[in-house]
């Protein structure tokens, strides 16, 4: 009961992305033998403010307990499930071309439990060039590969004007939870989660940020 | 002065992703014949809170007249300069593997100004097997390239073992603001800027949202 709770409270992207380090610190410190921190303790050795880090660890895992703080395994376990690391999660592809076939072969899933398991394309050309690395289907195959294989997490990267048509199609084969590469916004049902990845925006606020520290 | 005061102002990324909205509502109203608009119509107009809208706007261009509200025409000027939509800002990639080579065709970048011009890497049948793609070279030519077209942005597509060797000589040829894709945190000197993309890390979180709403 009291894990769901915790997978409901909907911890934001920022908090999110500090987790990693949250894990990396605390197997370090049971490496040595420290069985419990304060969150004090942990806010000091990161460089957090212990305002954040306070927050951060009771979006987690509640208030540590009073002198004791947490208790180490038991946060690695609850930082673990969260960060979903020690369960593969399938993804699917649609798009095979340049983006689908780097996102397939990206070296940093894996150490989230993260695996793209196959990519699919309408282009029988691509599929074909591409027969020599496994797992990439025509898009005729979509249906039957996801439901066999109950993957719930699809991600776009074809051309923005086929977009929303894989999006449909995705839903109607039961995805749930959309990533789309190309740069224009799907319209979901309710129940769908989106990320719309913002390349461009990425691109162009580093720029800012550079023309910013050159005044 | 003025504008170079706003240039320093730090705009966070948050504000910055709704910057495009705003410039293209108030491109819509000036094509309309509105010549002035409140921050609490553009708020409204947008769905976001007032408080929000209010705090973005007065980042860009500081607070709105009294009862006028801002001039549409000088806020589009602004949101331009800022967004960096007129200006053609360069970029090259390192790593022209299926990672460099999806951003160096991605269809996304025009839209914000901005260009990747060239991409490089170490192997040469990397490079010699996209010869038939444009601006495709050796990273022996690196260095002379960046010189020559004034490069200051550079993003890192290779693989995490080589990514801080590329990100040492990227800096020594003058780049600024490097973008990296390789799962590793880079050492830089003071006043470069370093934004580390963490695509496994995008993935992970869409992935919590499902289980949480699955709950």
């Amino acid at each position: 009961m009291e894990r769901e709770n915790k997978m409901n409270s909907n911890i934001s992207k920022a908090t999110f992305s500090r987790l990693p380090l949250y894990l990396e610190y605390l197997k370090q410190i049971l490496s040595e033998g420290k069985e419990s921190v304060s969150a004090t303790k942990i806010a000091k050795a990161l460089n957090l403010g212990e305002v954040q880090a306070r927050k951060d660890l009771s979006s987690v895992s509640g208030k540590g307990r009073p002198k004791t703080g947490y208790f180490t395994r038991e946060l690695i376990a609850e930082l673990e499930e969260i960060l979903g690391v020690n369960k593969i999660s399938s993804a699917v592809v649609v798009g095979a071309g340049r983006l689908g076939s780097a996102m397939q072969n990206y070296d940093g899933f894996l150490k989230y439990g993260l695996k793209i398991t196959a990519s699919f394309d309408e282009d029988e050309s691509v599929v074909s060039s591409r027969k020599s690395n496994a797992n990439v289907f025509h898009m005729s195959e979509f249906k039957k590969y996801v439901k066999e294989n109950q993957v719930k997490t699809g991600i776009i990267t074809v051309p923005k004007t086929s977009a929303q048509k894989v999006c449909d199609i995705m839903i109607k084969c039961g995805i749930k939870a959309i990533w789309n590469f190309a740069p224009c916004n799907l319209v979901v049902p309710e129940g769908v989660i989106v990320f719309q990845e913002n390349l461009a925006l990425s691109l162009a606020y580093l720029n800012y940020q550079l023309k910013s520290s050159e005044q």
